[in-house]
């Protein structure tokens, strides 16, 4: 195994820190740069970056700007969104479930011009250089990996701008000093850490959010919408049928009206540090309450437990960068099992930052009034069962306490 | 084991309900009744409870009304909310955690007066039924347990109405018709269910709220609290200490003020069928989000996945009845173990049906900003290690992948 | 719901207790009675129970003897075995996984012949009753179910055998008496229980084993055989392909020579109470021990941890009698994602009572003996990646550590 | 924090490995080094590590040779055993629960002597390398760790012998060679691996085992003992009371008699390698049997599958060297909270290989022979509260069978 580097896949935005990455592989290897540019739904114009890989001299059969936006939805968002995934309680993981489909598709790219290696420009402390490796190995495992945050001696804004203009790299007015905090968004959510956000006893200030309103400037009166089920995917809202990427954009909207899917967090990232992130997930918090309330009608109790008990495991798994793991996949095909009869209909209202379920009605339900009702159910349950059914759960309590009290 | 019985202690609310079970024990087993009228903060006068017993020919020294407000809260719902716990993702058991402390104090005034059963009014369908008993079996083996609503022949309302107006029970007017549906109340929270509630697709009548004003009358100001804990219980609001009820009623009139707490829910029974309720939570959702929150900062990442692994079977354990049992005291002490160092701040913000965390500050906090800065470390991380973290991690996918792909 | 049965599908052994059961049925319930036998392996004709059923007044078109071998080891023992399940650590569910299978052939037969009703001859100390009943309720969730032994005034052998005298049931001069011990047997195992068995600290008697010799008794030198999976499941032993039941027939007798597979038990029931059994499970401990073998070079350690962690689950599931539950099914949706490439050979040692694994090899192999050598391993791992791995991981302990020590 | 070393406390065995390790820390670091050699009772004279450091210049009052073994079984092992641990359901450990005694022991006299590093000789493939320096790590957040097989050239025996030949370190003929194969023990087991045994299909060949009879050696006569418990923990054999070290010696050469205790592993380990290990652990696996019985007489079944469950994480983080972690800790805290009545009597037959229940019986017994009789019970149980039960548990595979089949 030589070390030489002859051409390799750059995961590349077209901002500044990945242009400087570009030229710096250039440099640094002596070797033919691929870009890579996914539409994830992050709301940037992807045709300058096609214009600035020309410069950077990327032959033009080499720059790859592809439009991934119904495969994330549907092959990666939605699978996540039966799961009820959501990380140390709360995080909806909308960087997390990005970065496997990023390393796909490089791979993919990399095998189809026989390229050798693959790179990124996620730094050494975060999480997403381990999403993007542990993605590139699983899918192409002697692929070798340049991640250049790690290894080269731009170690500070000042040294990078420098290597920037001596190259010639156009530096935007606003990217000349440090900027305020970090970014990362796509159809999901926008992410931002860093700099005025690493007290975490300090506000988020305003200018932070981009993804929502304010809920306090959000409309004084409440939305009510729907949201249709089928096999536990998102299909249509207020009736109206959508594919997956249109219809989490729709819900992106709605939700940026009302303020909904802010989050301020502390989480431990996986490479051992605690962190603070602020997270807008407009469309993604509605579809996550939906799901629940249309589970909560469909899914029987064993299968909603188990699911619930399975979840966490399952959100660090995608958290830590295992999409492509047999225990991610395992617990996928259990997930995936419990969806068959996940159909129907759930009413929410949207008001000032909350999503309210106030509805929900399903051709599989097994809420049954009859049994369940206060009124004469007409023998559909007999109340006696229960003396037994209690006699006998609690008989090894008795024995129990006739030892212990 | 003779079935006659000599004594029984009634749980007693002094609503109709159990008056009429007072008077039907008294007449159904010819034997004397003992009543335990318990302040859980339900709100309601007590007083009247003992002269209706009296009334019905209790004996003064076998009237029981006890405040059980401080044990509730400091005994039950602070272990609890140690725990995140939290039933099918989102119901904060409310009414699950009041029933092990009942059947608590029942038995030991069962002990004290030397009765040899104990009876409750649950009905026969639902869960408070296996919550009472499970109590009554796990700290009295041998007590005899009357369940009359899975007993008698007072099969509908008519009846029950026809049996109180025979035996000179007071009924209320607004009690004479159906009730629209049926509530619990404690310092945690309200319930509801039944009748107008039903069907799950209607939306729940305003007038079925009573423990939090509607979001959208709140005001449109948001109001910023700041609630502190120590190991792992909250101790003081907006820096006054209180004790835990006194903290507990105060965190509910700050979320009856700013209509939080509210939800609609469609829930699996333990006895094995789905039910729709509402619950009003004001102040244990504030607790809720501000608990987690202090985790986040204060927690180390294995201690907090493994809380959170835990705690579906935890919730699961407290709704279907288990407090007092191996297993919910096993996972306590693994919760308990993790809260030493639960200590700081949370400064939280109240608006219109939210609660939202914008910051938290500890003494004993695990965040390090010197580690996670985007700035100069100086040295307190090394991001090359993240090479050798990730190419380890990585090695069993490579083997999977040159095996597999 | 009219409470009156026109015809019962029994399960039928044609011994003395199905016997009496079947007479006490058509007195009982003045209706039409079909029985179904199966052979599960058990060992025993089943002509015999042809002739008493004919006897008793069934009409021959309702006489149902079935071999249901191989569905058995197929589709029940199979799936289990994939799972490594052991109840409370070693018990393989012998019992446990045939009644499903009875149960579900139980109802086609019900739907085939138009009966309303079910019958077993399962008592109601004990798990089978639960195990069957919940497999008739999952299938036809409206049939109805009669278990005798919970009904009947017959609650004393001397009853029962007066009640078959009087109505002209042959009883065999062995079962006048009480029997010692009373058993259950199939293709994976013997079970015996009750009686003699009764107390933990008296040793079992030698009498009671019957399918497989004392270790002590074994032959004197080692046997090695190898068995060889295809997809987890075990398809050829010393190299020749058989069907399942011929294969663990053969592990059978290959058990019974070695006196392998010998359990005493005292174990949880699902009722609520402990109790003392004596497994037999020959070829099934030989399967069990050689599958993990199997997996322990074909699974990553990703799938076979998790498998390991939700095993105890899935074993209780199968005990309790959930077979046919989504829970269930969801489990072994994972488990069998896990077994696409568990393919190999397992080399074992059987030796007074013991099963050794002493070598395996498979063609999906995922030990690299170039990765894990002591000697040069020519770059395949590079053992500084070990330092940033444990770098990464002892972070969060140091912080930790920082505050605490 | 400069990088100069002035003192190193280093995990001395006395070997040749260990002594060459210290002879290079001295020169590369040009810093005093400071010997801790622990008896953990591998077996081994100890004095001859005193005159080997003292050689190497090591200052008398700088040698540490600290007898542990009641430290170890009574601290380590027996909290292990508690839980029933076994990695990857059969491996009991025994190397990896004494790496954080050594860890402990090896920083308590870094800081008695002012040492600013510690230094061990595991190797930068395995998992001791993980388990020392995270043990270091969490209890000396800020000490620096030298671990020489990751950092030297000394990567082949022949350069290791010229280094030790060129220092005048003794060199024993048989060191000489190539070692057939590299072990480890304790008081609890030794483990062998690499070399001779690196191909997964070859049987261990005899001159492998060291602690145990071959089986087919043992005596031809069973042996019978019995082992005491109180609060989980073993406290006597055959009556005898002995200290937690001196009973596992003694069981050791019970087990060693009757060959008891091997086991042929393919394993997975932390760093992401398979490997393939031989144990023998004779007293620890009579343990770990004796243990699981009088758990099945004493524990309650919520508390026991619990245990269950949880088993696997815990053995998994004693394996991947997280014994010093909150999450091992809280898990512990469950499971000592399990063991208050965990006591009495087991009695097991020792065969050929073989440990074998025969029998348990306890003061804390909640096994009711009244209650699980197969003979009248006397109302202990009542069998139509099954009837109830079973209709309960199957309520909502009705519902789901209504709407499914």
């Amino acid at each position: 195994m030589s070390d030489k580097i002859n051409r390799v896949v750059l995961a590349y935005s077209g901002g500044l820190d990945t242009s400087v990455i570009l030229k710096w592989l250039q440099q640094t290897y002596q070797c033919e740069v691929v870009t890579f540019t996914a539409d994830l739904g992050q709301g940037e114009e992807l045709e300058p970056a096609r214009r600035k890989a020309e410069l950077a001299g990327v032959k033009p059969e080499h720059i790859f700007i592809d439009d991934l936006r119904e495969e994330f939805v549907r092959d990666f968002v939605f699978p996540m969104m039966r799961a009820n995934a959501a990380y140390e309680g709360v995080y909806l993981l909308g960087t997390s479930i990005a970065r496997p489909l990023i390393a796909k598709r490089q791979i993919e790219i990399a095998k189809l011009v026989g390229a050798d290696a693959v790179s990124h420009g996620a730094t050494g402390k975060g999480n997403d250089q381990v999403r993007f490796e542990l993605g590139y190995y699983a899918l192409a495992p002697d692929i070798k990996v340049i991640a250049p945050w790690r290894e080269w001696d731009l170690t500070s804004r000042t040294k990078l701008i420098e290597f920037a203009e001596k190259h010639q790299i156009p530096v935007a007015k606003d990217k000349r000093g440090e900027a305020p905090f970090s970014t990362d968004a796509n159809l999901l959510h926008t992410s931002s850490e860093g700099k005025v956000l690493e007290d975490p006893w300090e506000q988020v200030p305003d200018y932070v959010f981009s993804r929502t309103v304010n809920p306090e400037d959000a409309p004084d009166t409440p939305h009510v919408i729907t949201v249709h089920f089928e096999k536990g995917d998102a299909v249509a809202v207020d009736g109206d049928p959508m594919s997956p990427a249109t219809l989490l954009a729709h819900l992106n909207e709605l939700g940026r009206e009302h303020g909904i899917g802010r989050l301020d967090l502390v989480e431990n990232r996986f490479v051992g540090m605690k962190s603070r992130g602020m997270y807008e997930t407009p469309g993604g918090t509605i579809l996550h309450v939906a799901h629940r309330a249309i589970e909560s009608l469909t899914l029987d109790r064993g299968a909603a437990h188990l699911k619930d008990e399975l979840m966490p495991r399952y959100a660090e798994l995608i958290y830590n960068g295992f999409w492509f793991s047999p225990e991610r996949e395992m617990l996928q095909a259990a997930i995936d099992h419990s969806q068959a009869r996940v159909n129907g209909t759930v009413r929410l209202k949207l008001y000032k930052g909350g999503v309210h379920v106030i509805g929900r009605q399903s051709p599989d339900s097994l809420y049954s009034e009859k049994v369940v009702t206060f009124e004469d159910d007409q023998g559909a349950y007999d109340q006696r069962d229960a003396a037994g059914f209690i006699k006998l759960n609690a008989l090894r309590l008795r024995l129990l306490g006739r030892r212990d009290r």
